[in-house]
């Protein structure tokens, strides 16, 4: 994990533990916690055109950054309890597509496969 | 963001461009595929016990940290298109969670409060 | 409930009986499978325009139908194990929105207010 | 559709039509609304244990319907832009899990298979 991904770590772990929170924090409910919190991001996109989306006014911008901050603290104490290392796990997947979307087979297309999955 | 987020960002920014799938990379498609993928990371857990959650076997924490990577690289990229500092973010979130959850209030309990939301 | 959803909630019930699954159908483990499914669904508009998304080819459609029988399944069995009538609490969800989003100051508006939520 | 569904479908339409709200209405975005609902349908459940999520207090259970509730409008309103009759859709996967989860092979076994999934 980064340094910086690592300290955010430490910090939740220690909000859980003088909280006493270690026995809510199952992988279990933490990934429901991560479900919960992407479905308000979610939320904040979803009457806005895809234009609109791209440029959303300074409120709306606001609330998607403290929605994205929720997601980033249940993502990262999820993979610290499970001891997933997070960086390295997203780079293997990166690898992973960059072999199995080849950029001349898939260029401009949405069709034949969904992009970056 | 940190140098190693910073990195997968530039390497998701260069996919994207020589498949030419910027097009499709709007924010409001990419909080999509992240939800499309932290569902497929609540599955994982969906038929485990408490217990079990927290001692996954070799094979199903393998799916769970390909999950966790798929998760991670359209965190990064979405919040890199709406130009959102991921690490910054979540420090502000939970700063404001260490105020808002007195240790001596909450310990112990999460009927009055979710942890950590 | 309706006929026919009291029909499916039955057969649901017969399913998990026969193999012995009541044990795995907590309400908060089919919350989570019915937010999996979710996600199987999202994931097939995600790489759409809205235009596109309101006319998919047989084949889109197929899938979306098949996600969205996935999705009715889930809920009508977390409903049957919490004893909740799904229409009635629909109902009277759609009966506080009437009054909530008055038709003259919210007309044409996506941005006041969430249609429908 | 059964007919309490299909009169929620048109309860819903006219709702869409009177408040000029069917531009909205994509499918597209009708999904993520879904995705919305359903994470706030998660959250209710995230921190409870299995057995508290059987017998959930009488204020946690009327939260739980009134998300139950707002999943279901938009399930059926989706599935009413897209022409799709839910209850046949529901209907026919249930046949296919029937023959998919052979009874005596899957007997009480949530580790072959996901049940009704």
């Amino acid at each position: 994990m980064t340094t910086e991904l690592e300290g955010l770590a430490e910090r939740l772990r220690e909000f859980a533990r003088v909280r006493e929170w270690e026995q809510f924090h199952t992988p279990k409910n933490l990934a429901m916690a991560l479900a919960g919190e992407v479905g308000e991001l979610v939320a904040e996109f979803q009457w806005l055109t895809a234009e609109e989306s791209r440029h959303p006014d300074a409120e709306a911008l606001a609330r998607m950054r403290t929605e994205l901050g929720d997601v980033t603290l249940y993502l990262v104490r999820l993979a610290d309890v499970l001891g997933v290392d997070l960086v390295e796990a997203a780079r293997d997947k990166l690898d992973h597509n960059d072999r199995r979307y080849d950029a001349d087979r898939y260029r401009g297309s949405a069709r034949k496969a969904p992009p970056t999955a």
